[in-house]
């Protein structure tokens, strides 16, 4: 086993300099020897990071014989076949979420990865949030018993710009997959049907691309248990981020994070603080814990946590949900699976 | 108008030795002058409680020339009888929910009503609750904007005997009625649409009987906001009462009450209390508060608020619940009154 | 023994109703059979409340034969004369706190009641308390092993009537009485010594009467143990009550009541309920639960669980602190008692 | 100005081996460029995160030309003479709390500094706590009015060893330290007496040693406010850091910091995470954040906000609060200073 993982990084916006950020400062056993972004800006950014080999070109990062490993924070359409290209290379890869909207190219890219006998992770950060994790950790220890029910809230704090929601996929595949993966992670159970109710609350302009931006999506599970995940892109007090799981042992639910733990009085009322901003400083430590798992998952050879199988689900019960939003119906996750694989 | 109002009380089970306690105790303006019950034993109870004229017969209260008001306690099948008999001799009406399973025969119990030119007020005792007043008060004050999701929690200690489930109506008719209720109380809107998923979790007895134990239950409102209820009938951390009310200018939710608010540490964590056991306990005011408002209502000629109407939509959101339950598809409650009124 | 527990109050203020009004509605084997006040306009209150015996002649209840046992709710100085009377015609006491503001009365009082062989019972409600109650059984249960630390803010919305402030006795003996008498409670343990620092914040006029409206009391048990006892006459968010014991095996604590449990959240942030906002309204339940210990003690013969003995120790400590606040330095209890009994 | 503060840190200990390490990866604008500790194993740390520049003699860092600035984690008796090297070769001097038991010693430093136009900062790290911080602001800002009681608890989760005991100046000096210094800053109000009560209650061998476990401290405050700190060695249930500032215009607190914020309910209980362990884990991201003030500080030439003033101060304070124990009565710190000033 080699003691220091060396890892190229395509594609330097908002996550990727997150990412290279963290090795620089904060991950074990790894260090950033390529970057590759078309902007030549944000190519200073890994610079002043002490990156020197960088790159306009994010080719030459995938196919560098000197790179282990790769991290894609580049845009959706190209994560399978930078994936892919990387694959061919013997690199290991962790790809930001989602691998993508379509299923046949996850599956192309699962195959790459297997064919190759290298290890792909995805970026589902929330599993290793503290809040997260001590949930699931419940419910897999047996704390709340048989679960029954699962309660997701996921709200964002401002809709993302219009031009952004046409290519996103949609509020299902861009913002709710998140709480899909959750929901199969911390259940430990596979979705098999999902009912969803979708509207246009918060902005007419979202309806207008075909998108909604309010949803309550129902869950049924293939141990039996149901699920609720209630979406907004818009709480005017913040991001609110809490899980809640009941069962035949009991019930555990977390709350949101704050900046602070102070409570104030006055003769108005009692006072205290709003959630944490928005993603990026809510899960802050997740984006560090799991680059160090996928550091020391290559390292160790050991299986990573989250595979392109678990990319392949949540984007199937996100594209279950969209269906089942336009026609009105519950929707098998089994049929989407079948109908795409087809 | 009168400065006391002379009050027949028919059934003295657990509810009916409720009402009749608190009005000799803590209402203002009203007196027990006479009550009925099959029972010899509970008469005794009336008795006890300063009541001289008791009766094995209820028909004797309902039609008592002494008697301003009744309040109907006995079984739900006979709610509907009571009420057109009891409005047929001018009396004010206090009925527990629900008035009956069947739409007819509510609708036949508001014409009875209409004809006679009394009042009838339904016992929705949680409308009367200081917590669910409070975010009733808050959403219609603006206070959460334009509302977008209602989430309600509720959840009972202990399924009922299996001898009560059978007659019971189901999960929806007999113990998420109160959440339809309060779903339509506080959101200010009619529901137009449910969609139900029901499961066996907890006893499968109850599925035996052709109930269900656990449900999750999305509405759509008239006003475009979406909700959901989660029920189960055995929480072993007690009885789960909660609500969230999500909209464009904030969010209000209510935690359960305790017996005391006390927290301890040792080195094994924090511990808090356990919710309030049931209902008697968790809502004891809110018993309190009802009779009071129907008291006032009845001697001031305001209009009480909760009418047959509330009773009928209730009923008819948890038959569509019922059916959407057992049809696996959303509902529309229009459907449900055009079929059952047709 | 009796059945029926048949009371004389004296007094008929605002706490003498309130215990009128409990008797009459939630107390257990107990009737008020005579009543006495120096205004005819509050004897109506009792006459509403059915009591035909009613008299502007304290004198005449105290000794009425019928008389089983007496509540009094007179003004301090009169606490001690009509305790003796009392005790002299065989009736057992619940008397207000304080007993006295003078020892020796104290000890005359307990000297009667002892010779009469009846019970006294002293009117500290918030033994009576489900928060404090919980706290007690916790440290007398051993949950937080050895106590080391208590703490007890105590913090009233509104400074009283300037007028009353002058015959109140002061802080100590007023307001922080009741919290030296939690002291002994929870701790299970006497306070030997005692350090009061107290300033004039809130007012200037309880200054220009030699009194003050802030103190911190630092106590020392004879079990070892140390505390801290806060008060203010104003707290602008209401009612603070709160205590918290930390021993060698952990910590309680608990918080404020309040009138609901709701949060609220928007864009300016967390919002919450302010305590219970006094007294009547926070301790409204221990008014009762004490009148239900006292009569079911006095029909069981059973010891009452707050003596002459506490109020003795707890005015001897409101001595104590007002001497240490005055000559800043510690005092000890014990030169209190000597001194006063010498 | 300068654009990178070089820094040099002497004592890699565990303080001194966390402001390397953030220095390193989280501190802008500043690099370490030589460390000294006398362990040769502990200069390998400061190899591994990049430091060329190290040595077994700290007066080599202090005095070498490259260095801008100094960072004192060594023990504390050679906290003056090296604050007094580092100032007479013009460095800026970061130095770890206290900066010595004594006050002559104290002011020695401070005219060195002085005269040499440096600045020192003393490493009250809990000042720049969010928690703290956001107290303090609300408190400055005016929002509880005028402050009247200040409250803090501070307990360890286990007392040190024995052998540090013994020279660690005893719980004042060593541990409360802390608490007065920010009882000053978030009151902005110089304390001007104290009285302290002290017991052994935790480990009769810190007894042995003359020391207290256990304390209770009540400051008087120069505007008039008073305050109480309750401090204990051993809280099983781990490190309790809190806070409390009342005043006219209202009350504002903070609650400890937990790890997740899950709550966990079952039929015995509902169930909360402890307390962060301990000071590393509970004030890691003050430490960070004051040496981002110190070096921007520096570079910018502007005031550092903790000076040998404030350290003079608390160490005063601790002492009156040692004298206060043993002497039993209160003590005013201007006594202590013009003491020790004589």
């Amino acid at each position: 086993m080699k003691k220091t993982l060396k890892i190229g990084i395509v594609g330097l916006g908002r996550i990727g300099q997150i990412h290279l950020s963290n090795i620089t400062t904060r991950i074990k056993n790894a260090e950033v020897v390529a970057a590759a972004d078309i902007s030549e800006n944000l190519l200073d950014f890994a610079r002043r990071h002490g990156v020197e080999n960088v790159s306009t070109n994010p080719e030459s990062v995938l196919t560098n014989p000197e790179v282990d490993a790769v991290i894609i924070c580049t845009p959706t359409p190209s994560h399978v076949p930078y994936t892919i290209l990387a694959a061919q290379h013997g690199k290991h890869i962790f790809c930001e979420k989602p691998l993508d909207l379509n299923i046949e190219q996850i599956l192309a890219a699962k195959e790459a990865v297997e064919l190759a006998n290298v290890q792909l992770m995805l970026g589902f950060n929330r599993r290793f949030d503290a809040n997260f994790l001590k949930v699931k950790e419940m419910v897999h220890g047996g704390l709340v018993g048989d679960p029954h029910i699962l309660k997701i809230t996921s709200r964002d704090p401002n809709p993302p710009q219009i031009e952004y929601v046409k290519s996103s996929g949609g509020l299902f595949m861009d913002m709710a997959i998140h709480d899909f993966d959750m929901a199969r992670y911390v259940m430990n159970s596979e979705v098999v049907e999902v009912y969803a109710k979708g509207k246009v609350l918060v902005d007419a302009r979202i309806g207008d691309e075909g998108d909604i931006d309010t949803a309550i999506t129902t869950l049924t599970f293939a141990n039996g248990a149901i699920g609720v995940i209630d979406n907004s892109r818009k709480a005017v007090y913040g991001y609110d981020q809490r899980i809640e799981v009941f069962g035949s042992g009991g019930m555990t639910q977390t709350k949101n994070n704050t900046p602070d733990t102070h409570e104030y009085y006055n003769e108005k009322g009692g006072h205290l603080s709003l959630p944490l901003n928005f993603f990026l400083e809510r899960y802050a430590e997740s984006y560090v814990n799991e680059i160090n798992v996928f550091v020391a998952s290559v390292l160790s050879g050991e299986k990573v946590p989250v595979s392109a199988h678990d990319g392949l689900m949540a984007t199937a019960i996100a594209i279950a949900a969209k269906q089942s939003c336009q026609e009105e119906k519950p929707i098998r996750v089994e049929e989407i699976l079948n109908a795409l694989m087809a």
